[in-house]
């Protein structure tokens, strides 16, 4: 039973946390009266001295003593006596763990946003420094038409900047002190939760005692968060290992993200961005897990709830691992421009703007035009060329009105300084776009 | 190929969206002169008819034609000719598919929304009907403190509250038109996104292009609220089933909620409720198939991606079935007062109480007047009465300064009045609580 | 990188099985005469010393030095030189990886299946004691027939005995020795895989070198089979937490297995309970993680499947405290049979019986009979009393051909007597099945 | 509430094994003498009209009628009346209900065990016209040593070989027959359960009568099958995502599986792979639904459990559609042997073979030989040359012993005939083992 019901072995990664939300509860107290001052001096000094043993690694943990509030409450009874005793006041351990991991997701949104940000910085700074470098763009990992590298990392910062807001609406959204609800119903003594509330950095205090001790939909939609964001960054990781992969050879990696062996100098395996990618499955897995944990719960407080936490630290952990990996990987990467022109223009990648051209030159209907580029790219490829392979002629022979200003449009870099559709992925958008996120990211 | 490939099969049920979509665009392509006021005209005449054709289901769906996009261009072609075929003039499939899917999104969305708030006004509704009606409060599904029928329906809209606002930031989120990405490069028509993203109702067009036709997190974003929406839905669901089991008797449902048999007319089968536990199952499913399709999906559009679409059809569906069912439920069900009062009373739920009187008028330290209370409650068990049936006499034994003021604690009536702490469970706080959700909700 | 790439941290758990495979690989070098005699002495010396020190929690982990193969082998030159450098003839850490799951995923298999029989003779032994105990049967939470207290117990025994033979299967079908497939193609060393396999317990060894380095669906089979049985656990579990609850007050749980308050003595939290429930969400999470990390991985290794083993580490020992805690449970539980015959007996649960004799006795058809079985309920109702409080006269005002017959079929005892279909609750089958039972399970 | 009650909508797919079902038991009935001979030639006339009927697309669906069992049996009734109403005579919709989802499992398992098989197949007779194809073989996606095509195809003979027999372990493990179990308890009624279970082909009836109504781990165990044979198809459909590719280029398919576009003939979008790979989300979306649904439900049935039916119908669909495709692309696809061996021989891929010649003629320790391989490689790079560019001196400079035989293991042919440890790459490896499925497949 011991083995099971314990949480010693986890839980006390909040006791900081734990700490904190004690610390402002006995303010409280002594603020509307129902503790001494005398009494909350000698808490708030206890309580010093334990953190100091704790982060001095001098606390000893024991399962008996089942989880970190009973740890710190009987250490700071063994401290400061009576005093002790009184600081359970007015509250029970339901609103303080519900505190206490609030705080800690809180806590860990704090850290994990700062470290999107990192990576976003770094994608922009790669965006500006390759807002003209051609690559080819990609639908079913087919080539399809010329792109930007720098438009390719800016759509990473885009998918990153949602994960910051979902992250950031969660922070809000989970920001309601549950101090002050007690075992479930509330309490009879005076307490000023507003003040506590304030006191801990929060909007306000939650508004319904039962609600704030039996729900954990801000810990599932925080672990949905990581999920999303841990999906965004294992599309990366495989562009990473598919780019680095030696018949692709779109960027080099340095020794520091990938590993070979003395036999394979040559062979430089991805380790890194593989582990992104795989770490997003126990990501998800965390998800289901605390889904599944609050799924058909009666109110209010069940043992269930315990099964929080450590999918949460995993979670957050994990996440952690991976942004610094993928900044670290950003900043590392080297594209190899020449290759990626060359790729980006084989495979008559700018038909389109043929097509294009026809439409908007010749007023062709789009189908059309589309019918008569398709014959044009048949008649290159039956030739062994590419499209600006055909003579003026051939093409003529195909639609009389074409002229040779077609040239103009049949070049990759014709191609992506024309897409200046607002989004689209010419050099002087991505340029724009990348300095008004460098601006935004400060 | 064609049965695994074709899509009208599902995607049918975004005509409208479709359709829609293809009127802003057009109508931009005309505004900036890409195609003839005519042109723009015919368009709109053309899938006026179209639109009327589907809603009378005249429609005929042929798999060769794959999708909803194609059914539409091509009777569009079929009713107007040319300026049909022109329609598609600096789009594509990508962007389209992306646009509709997302004004799906936000149409459900916002149907969602409306039936949540149905539900929160129903269950505030009956929170002040029995804002004063008495019942256990349980952790554990034991019954620990008495608290009011009004505070545990509250308790509901809160949670719901929070699945509101999670939708409203998830519909905030993918407010942006995908329109004009093209492909995924972006195109060289003059098109006017803006334009057509004001039309469309979007707070503007997306900044990538890359992204916009790549990303589905919006989606995937769409079905975790609508999972953990489902799970608060899911535990009032099992209140429900736990509440009607006869051994409990909190409420009754009327025939409409259940279902019986001839053979034993007592036996009310809580079925409604039942399949709205049941049905969270499949919505978490929906999200974590959705979230499996993209992880590791390098950029842009993959096939993959059409898989979004059954997911998000049938999460829709089925919370919207959970919500109806829990809103009839909410309204229909008959809590037995008496009941609840007598439950609320038994197993010394009133001992908190007595262990604050402790606190608050003798000064005790907490944990000593627990200890206190808990030897109050052994006498008393071994009496065989309950707390209040303690002679002044037999509880002095245990703690000489107690009065018969004590005595005023004891009810289930003082003890719920007396939690007046912010959110409590006191019946003027559940009055007020309610009085501000049913103005907030209008 | 070395945060995210060192694995050390948990692989080291499979210290014993990378041993135990290294000394059945040197035994076959040295058989084949790869390696000399003498080198395989030097080895198994080696390993000796080597896995003293671990046991003795001597080696000195280090995040460097990557994972636990890489820390033994070290540790082994280290102690006897080049015999040292000899071991990894003809092998591959892919290989040797491959190896030290399937023998750990082996070993929990086997510790796990012994909890899951022991469970089972707990739930046999209980239902022979409670053979004849009546019980109310539930669907949807009403009571529907009665049944045994027996029969119950044996229904989980059955679900158990698949869990079981879920688990068999997958022992069976993991039971091919990977070693040998090297880095992935295989060796040109004359290697004899037979051999270690046999060495090592296996079947024999696996048939194709790139499948056996790239593949852990084993290791997902296995996360099913604990997250089958978890569930099924949880079921149990469930129904502990609503039989302890006291309104229905059906069984009792001692202080070994529930935690209370001095405060309410009488409050008995079921935690063990909940916690067994609860943790099913983290087994459910894993199987997901894992499955995750699988898809569309091409071949062959991966570092993505690094994040195979802490969701299997995590998941067995999850696994394993709760079969402990349901063993416990079982054991110690004291059902109220006083309690659980009167609610048998309430709610005309003998309806069905009284509609069977209306069949067998008057040759009405079914659907006929249950036609007029409810009109009599309703009558009873009516008058207040169950249905063997209905007069003769009275029931033959609703069907003339009724005898005085009629109310031996009407007492649970009887109910429950006359159910002797193959696996029906007659207390005569279950002391039979549980006989069985007992036999097989030795 | 009829909306979300009703079954109707999908259950109706099992109308063949409710229809078998009943034959069954009625004959069962007329056997034991509980109906008349005549009363069941009127049943299995009755029913034959009714399977007629709805196979010709004349049953009328109501959802008042709310399932297929109560469709069936109002039809069966208003056909021939009384006897009719006797049909029900001993059995239950819970035994039901639980038959007709085992039927449609098993049925589902034999289909697709068929359909694996058929893929199996056509995999071993690409492996026996490819077993001398040489390749590069991955780790990491970086081409690691040379394999062959041939070995490559049989590594998923393996898995798939593995799928089925879990599908073979599920499929005996469901075979047992719950009819009888009536509602919860068995029946009184002296059916014949080992008859109407050897009539519909399984190995007996169930043991329990509260377990067959209350458990579907067989239908969880189904989609777990399901789910892993996905993934492994997932994984040779990200291949074919991957060789396709133009920078790959490893094999080619035809139209019957890509779609392209008029505008880029050259572009082939390997959708169909792409659509396998999407789908395994879904599947594993109805494995974690069906897991939800079943944690921590008290015994015997709710009504959750009617959402175990559209996961698996859609899920056994899925699975379906995805090995139809891919058997059809292992046919389809035509490897580019020249291409395969060009890329089996780049980068240094022999180091391997020249490490291990140096411990097996040299004597040199395994870590040692891998020291001077790596020296060699170095040079060799250095040299812009691969290793067996290097001259006898210049490999001599590094290790003196080294002699012209060195020459022999450097070609990737060379290569691939060494490995012929069991399971290894040789051709003759491949030759044999594809000859022995080919056999045993049959």
């Amino acid at each position: 039973m011991q083995a099971i019901n314990a949480s010693i072995g986890f839980d006390r990664k909040m006791w900081r946390q734990d700490i904190e939300g004690s610390l402002a509860h006995a303010a409280m107290l002594a603020h509307v009266g129902i503790i001494s001052a005398e009494d909350e001096a000698a808490i708030r000094r206890g309580m010093a001295e334990i953190a100091q043993r704790i982060e001095a690694g001098g606390m000893e943990w024991d399962e008996r003593l089942e989880d970190i509030h009973t740890h710190v409450e009987a250490a700071l009874v063994a401290l400061i006596g009576d005093a002790g005793k009184r600081l359970h006041t007015g509250r029970s351990r339901n609103d303080q763990v519900a505190l206490d991991v609030r705080l800690w997701v809180r806590d860990a949104i704090d850290g994990l946003s700062g470290q999107i940000t990192d990576v976003m910085r770094a994608l922009v700074a790669r965006a500006e420094e390759h807002a003209g470098t051609v690559m080819p763009g990609f639908t079913h990992l087919q080539p399809a038409q010329p792109v930007t590298f720098g438009h390719h990392m800016l759509a990473y910062v885009e998918m990153l900047s949602r994960d910051l807001s979902r992250f950031r609406d969660a922070r809000a959204r989970l920001n309601e002190c549950p101090l002050g609800a007690a075992a479930l119903a509330g309490t009879g003594f005076p307490v000023d939760r507003h003040m506590t509330a304030k006191a801990l950095g929060f909007d306000g205090p939650t508004r319904n005692s039962l609600d704030s001790v039996a729900s954990r939909d801000f810990a599932a939609e925080f672990l949905f968060a990581c999920a999303m964001c841990a999906t965004h960054l294992s599309r990366f990781a495989e562009e990473i290992v598919i780019w680095t992969n030696p018949y692709f050879g779109f960027v080099k990696l340095s020794d520091a993200f990938t590993t070979g062996s003395s036999i394979m100098p040559q062979k430089r395996n991805p380790d890194a961005a593989e582990l992104v990618r795989g770490k997003t499955g126990r990501i998800f897995g965390a998800l289901m897990g605390l889904l599944t944990v609050q799924k058909g719960l009666a109110l209010t407080y069940f043992k269930d709830m315990q099964e929080d936490k450590e999918g949460i630290f995993d979670a957050a952990e994990s996440l952690t691992l991976n942004l610094a990996a993928i900044a670290g990987m950003v900043r590392d990467m080297q594209p190899d421009a020449a290759r990626l022109e060359a790729a980006a223009g084989a495979g008559f990648s700018t038909a389109t703007d043929l097509a294009d051209w026809l439409v908007r030159e010749l007023k062709m209907p789009f189908r059309d035009a589309h019918h008569v580029t398709g014959r044009l790219v048949q008649k290159a490829e039956a030739k062994g060329c590419d499209l600006a392979g055909l003579s003026l002629a051939e093409m003529q022979a195909e639609e009389a009105r074409i002229t040779d200003a077609i040239y103009g449009v049949l070049t990759v870099q014709a191609s992506v300084a024309s897409r200046t559709s607002f989004g689209g992925t010419a050099p002087e958008n991505v340029r724009r776009a990348a300095a008004e996120w460098r601006e935004k990211l400060g």
